[in-house]
């Protein structure tokens, strides 16, 4: 009997009635002769009341005990959801992060999984069970609890997938992957088949619907992923090795306001300058996307970058030793990106999208590309008008 | 250096603000040079609203994955104090059950504490770590959430104690044990030592002031208990075996409200009957308490007992198969009770109580006796008049 593992998100087990119905849709699954096990996520907003709860009582609240806080979440969820198909009448269990020996690196907040026991799991499906998991957790060697970070529970899926070769489903309150954000183009297609290397590029992007770990891992191990409507038979995305190009070179559109560019003026143009400026904002952690220089004049440069906005304070600390002129922030910037594997066979793809641009009058400032992917950076009002006309010249 | 373990009940840790008011009071323990164990309760309400959560899925949860969500409760606050300790500035560390083999029986609900490993917090100990433990849940042999039944967390600290071999200190919302409840007589007075005995049956009678099974554990291991109001210097009470009589008769008093008396009329006068009747009863989990018998008439008898009043239905149930007579019901009694160790000693005690009665007009209606207690019913409305005379006779 073909095992399937099912993970329903925040949202979808956000009250005691949508628990209830996640319960018979599981139950659905095992009725249609599959051995389900699932993944279960923290009721609606519980980890951003936990979250509140611990900064009521330290604003930098330890890392340890954080995540033994964070963790709860997804206890009280997979118990209710497991209460809730025995009270229909099916045999059931829920298991935490001690309960199958989910191991993991050990770092607070955004831990890798290393291995998982799943004796308790087989065991319990051979005994008719349906299995109920608590997502997003995970114990170190030294048996302190972690979390996988935001999403986390999608990796914990993927992974138990993985272990029990076995079906994988993420269901989430959207339909399924479009090529672009439906809140920003009304016609966007959904897209019915994406390949691990698109999802990764289009997540990383900010097209939020799956855990980037979660789909590093059914890439390694070739994991077919099927994302969904919870509760709905609506038709969904799987996100698999695609073979077949479907003679479209660009497969999705993802756009992100949440960066800042920066600009450094006259940097004296030598290597080690350049490093060290870049070294010093890693280490404060501090996440450098875009970057590009102009060509050197009189032994100086400008570099320009874009980060977080929320690192904007403390990245011009950490470049004021560097320069003496003041920096240019611009924060009215879009980070504009199309994806697709058929970048790597069709050329011209950049031609087009910046013909699109230039025909328009949208400015386009800095620029960024992959194998798969074309990056750029617009001014902000440009965004709506950019990604109805790109999403119409690709078909997407 | 000595250690202690000190509980921390619901009520004190309520509220962030409660708990930061608990984390000074550990580490002020710990600058007094003791290596500190906090066990702690779930905040305020809870537990309750976790119940209220499981109902809302199941009228009848799953008693398993009931007690795989109560337990989320300790761990919640079990890890926020640990945060307020570190926050102030001194090393502190959450353990949940699993992480330190809280070994139970097994049983849901209700489990018995069977062994805990000590290891990782004598380690932490000697780290010069604060040591926070989860109370009221523990892990069965299977690896199962298991609870200790209400007030089990009280347990959990005199198990650790026992295993620490450590001083014991219970902090709650009420500054010592009472030799009546103070809300029934203004004027009770606060016992300075109880014996294990006295707080057992004071404790059975409906002085809920301590979980009964971490009564019985400080008496097996002799380890004294004390009993005192969170966060502040007033004096309480010791629970320990109380070496000289205070040349006091009676220690306490304790009136309860939660029973029902039945009376079974022209009873078959046979010892089968007899047993078979509350052999039924007792299979129905109902608790008979008090049990009197009038003397044979004609080959039969009547027989009076208390039950909780919640079992009333289904006790009746019970009963009808022995006797066609309608059994009398009497919902307008109150269980008064006095107990004091001194009663081993001291002749006439029961005389003077009777006395007091018969001069004040308070009927008394059944009556069971143990070594050291005499409980009797009376009406509800003689209740407080009762509790006034007697707690004046026997200067309580």
């Amino acid at each position: 009997m073909a095992i399937v593992v099912q993970k329903y998100g925040g949202s979808s087990v956000a009250t005691t009635e949508k628990i209830k119905r996640v319960a018979k849709s599981v139950i659905d699954k095992k009725n249609k002769g599959y051995k389900v096990v699932v993944v279960i996520s923290a009721m609606g907003d519980t980890t951003d009341d936990l979250i509140e709860l611990a900064k009521g009582i330290s604003n930098n609240p330890d890392k340890r005990e954080l995540d033994a806080l964070l963790a709860t979440g997804e206890m009280i969820s997979s118990s209710l959801l497991a209460m809730a198909i025995k009270d229909i009448g099916y045999d059931a269990i829920s298991f935490n992060a001690f309960q199958i020996q989910l191991k993991t690196n050990g770092v607070y907040g955004k831990s890798l999984i290393e291995d998982i026991n799943i004796l308790p799991i087989k065991n319990a499906l051979d005994l008719d069970k349906i299995v109920v998991v608590a997502g997003f957790q995970g114990v170190s060697d030294e048996g302190n609890l972690t979390t996988l970070g935001r999403g986390g529970s999608d990796t914990t899926a993927v992974a138990l997938a993985v272990k029990l070769d076995a079906e994988c489903e993420i269901y989430t309150d959207v339909d399924g992957i479009y090529s672009v954000d439906p809140r920003l183009y009304k016609n966007a297609k959904k897209i019915e088949n994406i390949s691990y290397e698109e999802m990764l590029e289009l997540s990383s992007l900010g097209a939020q619907v799956m855990h980037s770990r979660s789909v590093e891992l059914g890439q390694k191990y070739n994991i077919p992923i099927y994302v969904g409507l919870s509760c709905s038979d609506i038709k969904g995305t799987y996100i698999r090795e695609v073979e077949e190009m479907e003679n479209k070179p660009v497969t999705g559109l993802a756009v992100s306001d949440d960066d800042v560019s920066i600009t450094l003026l006259d940097i004296d143009y030598d290597i080690y300058t350049l490093s060290s400026i870049f070294e010093s904002i890693a280490a404060r952690k501090i996440n450098v996307d875009m970057i590009s220089q102009t060509a050197p004049q009189n032994g100086s440069v400008n570099i320009s970058f874009t980060i977080p906005k929320a690192d904007l304070n403390e990245c011009l600390e950490v470049v004021r030793a560097y320069t003496v002129k003041r920096p240019i922030i611009d924060e009215n910037v879009t980070k504009f990106s199309i994806v697709g594997i058929g970048m790597k066979t069709t050329s011209g793809v950049a031609a087009r999208l910046f013909r699109v641009f230039k025909e328009n009058n949208i400015q386009v400032k800095m620029i960024t590309t992959s194998e798969i992917r074309i990056t750029c950076t617009i001014n902000r009002e440009d965004k709506l008008k950019a990604v109805e006309l790109v999403a119409k010249e690709f078909n997407l």
